[in-house]
């Protein structure tokens, strides 16, 4: 493996459609693929593909193509899915909980320890065998469970309160769904955006231009 | 305005950003803003912007920037906003719900007509001031209200089929929250995927790199 630090952000951002795509080989029973099966998969070139796989190591042998199974599991020890960062959840409405019940957090470098809402009617649902918790416990919580990052599934309106108050126990890693942007504040904190607005306009800009463009 | 045709699609995945920045700057009142100040917000370089901005036409004006509103509105019509696509969202569960209740659609150039859903316990429920409607009634209510694009919150098992039947009766565009790629069977469709997955992998890697890529 080469030092990640040399692998360009546009790879990175495609890191996890190549371990989709392996993983669906992998679980058809595949074991070995080609730049051009996967070029056909996933909408890339042949060359941009071998290009892309190349920055981690020589992987591809000419003739022979990639092993599926040491492919998948090199790109999951690069994304760090191998770790178990302690997470909490904040908003245990629809989307909170549409989140927390269909992401396989452990298979993703996640494990979710924690619901926060500060709706009365939603203190003691149990979602995922979490019960939902007073948002009034959360840095308690968070610094007694030496929690790592944060869900952010709360309104616009909520979520500066809330960053700031993560911010100040020492959570610096957010998976942002609401629409507010802790990293405009935060200089030094890795915020992943979730902006649906934005796919759904490029579903009709696609639809108006009647193009399609690999998502 | 330059021929669309013309825009490459790292520049039309950006276009969504610059829509949603300058809205921002609209609603505090900005008039004017520079390629500098862009390029503070969206974490570009201001040449990578003056370089997307040119792409539909010469907005700015050497030494006095960009003018925010007739940008905003000209992105808004190459994003064809302007439009109103006639949805159908399929599934009513917590993400089916989130969906219906938080996305601004008609700002989005589309029109929310119908829900659907099998599950007898979610029927008649009002979403978005919509009532569920049983999945068998689908087919009839797509040709009735002309429904041109559907939004799939459903399970992996149950896209395949739903997806055929939406394609049989010619609807050709799809904003996908399912684990199942209708696009790898039809070819002649528009899909806008929307994976989770791929995102929560990424603050993976950025939290594992310790480094801050922007989202």
């Amino acid at each position: 493996m080469k030092d990640n630090k040399s692998i360009s952000a546009p790879v990175i951002k495609r890191l996890p459609r190549y371990y989709r795509f392996l993983g669906e080989l992998l679980q058809s029973g595949v074991m070995r693929t080609s730049s051009r099966e996967l070029s056909e998969k996933m909408g890339l070139t042949a060359s941009q593909i071998r290009q892309d796989l190349n920055c981690f190591g020589g992987f591809g042998q000419q003739g022979y193509g990639y092993p599926v199974e040491s492919l998948y599991r090199e790109i999951g020890l690069i994304l760090g899915l191998d770790k178990s960062y302690n997470t909490v959840l904040i908003g245990a409405g629809n989307l909170g909980k549409a989140v927390a019940l269909s992401m396989s957090f452990e298979k993703r470098g996640f494990h979710l320890a924690g619901i926060f809402d500060n709706d009365p009617r939603k203190l003691g649902e149990e979602i995922r065998g979490l019960k939902v918790k007073n948002t009034s416990e959360l840095e308690q919580f968070c610094t007694e469970n030496n929690i790592q990052a944060a869900i952010l599934c709360i309104p616009k309106y909520a979520a500066p309160e809330i960053a700031d108050r993560l911010y100040s126990i020492g959570i610096r890693s957010f998976w942002n769904f609401s629409h507010f942007d802790p990293s405009v504040k935060y200089k030094d904190i890795i915020v992943e955006n979730v902006h649906l607005n934005d796919s759904l306009m490029i579903l009709c800009y696609k639809m108006t231009e009647n193009k399609a463009i690999n998502s």
